[in-house]
């Protein structure tokens, strides 16, 4: 049985499993902002038809300067990409054939891009249920490491670490010369956003990658960039194919950088959601991982693997993200992504019914 | 002077240039069908913002099913991609270090890709005016050649070759062991299309790389894909990035390809405005290329180099395409697209005006 690598499409899953999907399905495999795009989307999407018929900019030159202005650094140490995935290809290009350790659990595509480039690969695990940092441990595999990739908020628990922790790790990388790769795809989501983009600009041993596609939810369009020093980015960007942001993908960029009050929604609801479901999940004996964002882990603790719970919801048309290619946690945990009110209350009272029948 | 690369974005040319803009611009610089996009994808805009929300199908099954369908070919067969640009890129890393063989005149991206993968790169030139292929001496280079690009119809000349000639080429690629990567990215738009799709599915040395940005008038939102053996498709496909094509290019890439009556009126309008443009250079004593597509080469015979017609052109509002970057024209040709009726009388006139002065 071969599940799918990632959440969302859920007719790939349902196939893999040989389930037959209910009429009705609720898809909580897939961490995008439940309060969907920026109405100004919405206004703007009738324009835009007038931009497929040309070539979009090939320099991306409006969208860099949004960015640079937002976050305040130089448009020389920014470089856009046709989503972050395609950030990640390119990384690993440039780290063809070096020694890569990844910090895990960790979002998948990491490993998949530097295998296919030769990279030698080694792992840091996060042990559940704290998810430790274990410094020491840390700090040796650094020492032989040329790049590090740390997912931060973390995907797929969700967990965001002190600034105190990723200053150690930054200041030790710059130490062992080795590349850091800060994916900050979810930073936007906590209530408290702890980034590292200004020191990102200034160091040859950090990156930041950030994704347009989660909090505005325009994850069909594509859209993520890479912060860095100048240099570095130069030669990541080498590779890069030509126009390879779509046009409307640089004009929806545009639109979304500039609506704050947006983002500024997006947590407090997604704050409110994450309050009571973990409420839900003290009171009805659910173990859940503690979140600072818009997903989280959980479990039935009595059962190591939680499979049996996955394609129950699974027949109810609730479709969580498996875990079995997270290293670390291999199917002892489900992530689930915050939804709206009404979607999440669904989630909780399928999860009573487990526990009822269980 | 660093002039832009490739055409469309004319403002980075008038830049580069020092040249004001003047307030109305006709771009011929770019190569996209004059009748625009199939009527059905303006139809079905406002359909697909629902698609942006959520991931695109990462396996792009529909519009494989739809290609495989439309050629006769297995989907196994089939690599699509985020335009043509981001399949040459693949191409290049599959190429990487190796011996590449550039047929010259062509588009520049086949050897920006490949330089960037360390590849050692060496040219055959077709010369002008007639554009010949030189058997002898390509069947030499062909052989140290690992692979050899080669674009059919050409761009920038616009030159069909007849079969006999691609059948030699493809047979003494085979012989030699070269990987032979045919750019049909303009091939639908000749009156009598000649293609080797049928023959790349099935030989390990044959690739034909298509572009629906094109025909279609879809640049914008970027789709190509490439036809070849499956082994060597899943080799190339490795390194792509996941997610790679957006949705709305997936959704709009099926509708264009079952919309076959656009394509014929295309060839229709392009085949009357062509004989009608070359009766003109003929009269006015200009000479072009045999272009049997939508665009094609022109010069004033009286000048080596044609920039001081270029910038007269531009002047008015008129941008053709610069060829100091196509190996062996260097600056000695202009490229021109065809466009509407009533854009190329506006071309005509200003080169009446042309020869009126000089």
């Amino acid at each position: 049985m071969q599940l799918p690598s990632h959440g969302s499409n859920p007719h790939h899953l349902y196939n893999a499993l040989g389930i037959n999907p209910p009429e009705k399905i609720v898809d909580f495999s897939v961490n995008i902002n439940p309060l969907g795009a920026p109405e100004a989307i919405k206004h703007n999407w009738g324009n835009w038809l007038a931009d497929i018929y040309d070539y979009p900019d090939p320099t991306f030159a409006e969208l860099k300067q949004t960015i640079a202005a937002k976050e305040g650094i130089e448009e020389s140490c920014l470089l856009p990409g046709n989503g972050a995935s395609e950030l990640i290809t390119l990384i690993a290009r440039y780290l063809q054939g070096k020694k890569v350790l990844i910090i895990h659990p960790a979002f998948s595509e990491y490993e998949a891009a530097c295998r296919s480039e030769n990279c030698i690969i080694f792992y840091h695990i996060l042990y559940p249920s704290e998810w430790g940092m274990d410094m020491e441990s840390l700090q040796q595999k650094l020492k032989t490491a040329d790049a590090v990739f740390f997912c931060h908020p973390n995907n797929p628990t969700g967990m965001q670490y002190d600034r105190t922790t990723i200053d150690w790790l930054i200041g030790t990388c710059e130490q062992s010369e080795t590349l850091l790769i800060l994916d900050e795809a979810f930073y936007d989501f906590a209530d408290n956003p702890v980034t590292f983009i200004d020191e990102a600009s200034q160091s040859p041993f950090l990156l930041v990658l950030r994704s347009l596609t989660k909090m505005y939810s325009i994850a069909g369009l594509r859209l993520g960039y890479l912060a860095g020093h100048s240099e570095v980015l130069t030669e990541i960007g080498k590779r890069q194919a030509h126009w390879s942001i779509n046009a409307i993908a640089l004009k929806a960029g545009k639109i979304c950088l500039d609506d704050q009050q947006h983002v500024s929604q997006t947590r407090d609801y997604i704050k409110k959601e994450r309050d009571r479901l973990f409420s839900f999940f003290r009171e009805t004996g659910f173990q859940h991982s503690p979140s600072a964002i818009n997903f989280y882990l959980i479990r039935d603790p009595s059962m190591d693997d939680q499979q049996e719970l996955f394609t129950f919801l699974l027949r109810k048309g609730i479709v969580l993200r498996h875990t079995y290619n997270f290293p670390g946690i291999e199917g002892e945990w489900l992530r689930v992504a915050i939804k709206k009110e009404a979607e999440n209350s669904l989630l909780m009272e399928a999860l009573s019914e487990w526990k009822r029948v269980n």
